[in-house]
């Protein structure tokens, strides 16, 4: 079956099972993203989400200075999207790019509310998602002004295991809000205390 | 009439007329809170919402070493609550303290849902500022990781006037994720270019 990891998630996350996906067939579609693609630019606004079936993306900002800051990665069977853009219908202030070549799903307005119809368990089981993902900014916004350099990259070793094999460590400093510099330093005082990274 | 922000916030952001509490009369109190009085601790459920009428509190961390990492400052007019704990039904990481005493009103599970039997438009209206929520920590995460120290307190200002008189230096330092000492060298480079803090 196609999409394999788009209908598990639906089924684990929404509890609709995995070949169901023809009620709302027009709200969803694949896509093949190249290496680099950019599939959200700044200034745009996008009513999409973006569940990765197979491959790597970001999202980051740029600066007035043109540098770029890491705002999320998306292994693998997680979703990403500018949620402010969609749900509140404004400009995006952020990119969302391609690191590695993938295959994406790509659902639209009116997703939910049709599998809804169907299965009416969907609503608020959607809504627990975006509960979810303000406790998820929350725990961003406490970590980041709270933790050490040390402290906020094994946190990111464990949310993003074996991502620090597919990712620039500059990419990952920038996530993590601090130089490349630091980070370099982090691994090699954590190498030193025989940490396994 | 007694509580006339909250009266007034109801009115702007939920288009509900200024005399109609009566009809969720059971589902709010006003309380009245000492300075330094705290009123959600890490550990505790949380279902309520903070409104503060009159007064100033803050909503902050405490990390293992025991140093405070403040999230949210909430003077006259603003919200304040863990939304984590409060729409997970999770026990919070936070606690929510006084900073000057202070008059709240406090909004209990089934307030929305019953001035919106009465006024349907509130569910939607409250459903935005849900994602207004979303927005404000995507932008404080963005904000965390890709701005200097300077650019970080120049928003603080824009965000929070006359803050900066009411709370310790400390404070502001902690919510800006920088350094006391930081924050000092900031405000004498801004007074120095004239800038008037």
């Amino acid at each position: 079956m196609e999409y394999q990891n788009f209908r598990n998630h639906l089924s684990k996350t929404l509890g609709v099972p995995t070949d169901s996906l023809e009620v709302c067939s027009t709200f969803y579609e694949a896509k093949a993203v190249k290496k680099n693609e950019i599939i959200l630019s700044e200034g745009e606004i996008s009513d999409s989400t973006f569940f990765v079936e197979k491959g790597l993306l970001r999202m980051y900002s740029i600066d007035k200075a043109g540098k770029e800051h890491v705002i999320q990665f998306a292994p693998e069977n997680w979703i990403i999207s500018d949620t402010t853009s969609q749900l509140l219908n404004e400009k995006s202030r952020f990119y969302i790019e391609a690191i590695e070549e993938s295959t994406i799903v790509v659902t639209k307005e009116g997703f939910f509310e049709n599998l809804a119809k169907v299965y009416p368990d969907v609503a608020e089981k959607n809504q627990r998602l975006m509960f979810n993902h303000i406790k998820n900014l929350q725990n961003r916004v406490n970590s980041l002004i709270s933790t050490t350099a040390e402290e906020r990259y094994l946190e990111f070793l464990k949310k993003y295991p074996s991502l620090m094999l597919r990712v620039p460590q500059w990419m990952v400093a920038s996530y993590l809000g601090i130089t490349p510099e630091s980070l370099s330093r982090v691994r090699k005082e954590l190498a030193n205390k025989k940490f396994i990274i």
